[in-house]
C-alpha cells in the first residue's frame, strides 16, 4: 500500500490532477471516488478566478467526482470568504467575471463603483476594458482603500495557448503604483490552504497536497507544514521535473505519473 | 536678454508648455511664435502615442501655433521612423490606437496580425482589451520576435484623474514575461530626441530642450547633453520643484514660470 493512503486528507489541485481543461483523466477520477469510499476526507482548491463554485461543480458532474460544493476551494470563494473574515460584509469593486461577482454577493459583500468601494478585488477577466483599469489604477492610488487579489498566476497555459492570467493585473498595477496587493488568496499563498484545511478539520501531517505544479502546488503545501505530491500528469513532466525542481527550489515529497498510482 | 534666446534651436514638449489638454497657454503660444519670427529652429516632441501628426496639427492650428508636420516628433512618428531607420519596412503588430497604425503604415511598414509579424509596436490604447493583450503577450514570449514601445510613461494625468499610460501595457509584459522592450522610442530615452536633433541639423549644445517634467523633459535633454529648461506651468510647480528634483536626482539648467518668461 503506498504510505500516503495512510493521510486522513487530501487537498487536490484540479487542472492537470483529475482533468485537463474540460476533459477529465479517468483513471485519476476513479483514484479520488475510491479515496472518498475509503473514508479519506477530501478537498479541491484551486486559483480560478473567474468561476463560482456552482459552475464549478456542473464540471465535476461531467466528469464524475462524486463531491458537495462545500468541498471545493476555488479563489473566487476562497476571496470572498477572506473578506468576510477579516473584514466582515464589505463594498467591494472588482476587477473580475461574473463568477467572482457571484460568490461576493453570495457571502454578502455589495458591488459598487469604485469611487464608493472600501475594497478592490482584483481577478482575471476575459473582459477585461480601459475603463476597468482605470478605476482599479485610482483605487490602488488611495492608500486607504484595501486591495485583495484572487491568485498570482501570471500566465494560464490554455488550449490554444498561453493568456493572461490575474498576475498580470497585479503587475500592470505594481508598474504604474509601486502597490502590491495587501493580501493574495490562491496558492502558492496560506490564504487558500488554510481555508482547506479548516474544513478538513485536520492538522497539516495528516493531510497531502496534490498537484501537478512545483511553483504552484507543491510551494502551498510546504507552506502550511504538510506533505506533497506531485502528479506528471499537467504541466510538470519527466522531461522538465528536474529543471522545474531547480527553478523553484522546492522538492515534492512523493512523485506520481497520476493520481491512480497511489493504488499501484 | 534671457541668456538661452542665444540657442539656435528649441527643442519643445507640448502638454503643460503650450497647452494643457485642449486648452491653448495663450501666452506660452504667442513666446514660441515670437521664437519663431527671430529665426529660431523650433521642434516638438510628445510622448503622445496615440495621435498622428495629422491630428496633432489641428490642435496646433486652434493653439495657433505656426508650425508644420515636419516640426512635431510625437512617439506614434518617431516609432514608425525608428523601425524604418532600424529594420527597413516591417510586418507589425501593435496594441495601439489608429493615431499609431496611421504612422506605421505611411512609413511603409504592414499593419498584420500577431502571428505573421516580425515586430511588435506596444502603444497605449483606450480600447484595449484581452486579445490584444493575449496577442502581444505570445509575440513577447517568442524571443525571435523585435519588440518596441512608443513611450514609457506609467501613468497619464487625464482631466477627469489618472488613467493608465504605454507603461501599462509594458509592466504588465514585463511581469508576464520577464521581458523589457527592445527599444522605448519615447522621452526620457534618446531616440525621439536623436531624431529630433537630426531634423534640426544642429549640435547638442546649440539647443535647449523644454518641458515641464523633470523625468521626462529634463532628463531627456541630459541625456543628448543638451541645457534644459524647466516651465512651472504643467505637473512641475513652485510647490512641488523641490522634491521632484531630489526625487528624480536631476536638475534644470533653467526654470521659469512659463515660456513667455523668455522675453521679460
Amino acid at each position: 500500500m503506498h504510505p500516503l493512503l495512510e493521510k486522513k486528507g487530501f487537498i487536490l489541485d484540479v487542472d492537470g490532477v483529475i482533468g485537463r481543461g474540460d476533459k477529465p483523466i479517468p483513471q485519476a477520477v476513479d483514484a479520488v471516488n475510491r479515496l472518498i469510499e475509503m473514508g479519506k476526507k477530501v478537498v479541491f482548491v484551486s486559483n480560478n478566478s473567474t468561476r463560482s463554485r456552482k459552475i464549478y461543480m456542473q464540471r465535476f458532474k461531467e466528469f464524475g467526482v462524486k463531491i458537495d460544493e462545500d468541498q471545493m476551494f476555488l479563489t473566487t470563494y476562497v476571496t470572498a470568504n477572506h473578506i468576510k473574515r477579516t473584514y466582515g460584509e464589505a463594498k467591494v469593486f472588482t476587477t473580475g467575471e461574473p463568477g467572482l461577482v457571484e460568490e461576493l454577493e453570495l457571502a454578502g459583500h455589495e458591488i459598487v463603483d469604485y469611487t464608493e468601494a472600501e475594497i478592490l478585488v482584483v481577478g482575471s477577466n476575459r473582459g477585461i476594458n480601459f475603463e476597468i483599469l482605470t478605476k482599479a489604477l485610482r483605487m490602488c492610488l488611495d492608500r486607504s482603500k484595501i486591495y485583495i487579489a484572487t491568485n498570482p498566476d501570471k500566465v494560464f497555459p490554455s488550449e490554444d495557448g498561453p493568456v493572461p492570467g490575474t498576475g498580470m493585473l497585479i503587475g500592470a498595477l505594481y508598474w504604474m503604483t509601486d502597490r502590491m496587493p495587501d493580501c493574495i488568496c490562491g496558492k502558492p499563498e496560506r490564504v487558500i490552504m488554510e481555508q482547506a484545511l479548516d474544513y478538513l478539520e485536520l492538522r497539516p501531517e495528516d493531510v497531502v497536497v496534490v498537484g501537478d505544479q512545483i511553483d504552484v502546488d507543491v510551494l502551498a503545501g510546504k507552506k502550511i507544514g504538510s506533505e506533497t505530491l506531485l502528479v506528471l500528469s499537467g504541466v510538470t513532466t519527466k522531461e522538465n521535473l528536474n529543471r522545474m525542481v531547480e527553478k523553484f527550489n522546492a522538492k515534492p515529497d512523493f512523485i506520481l505519473e497520476d493520481l491512480s498510482e497511489l493504488f499501484r
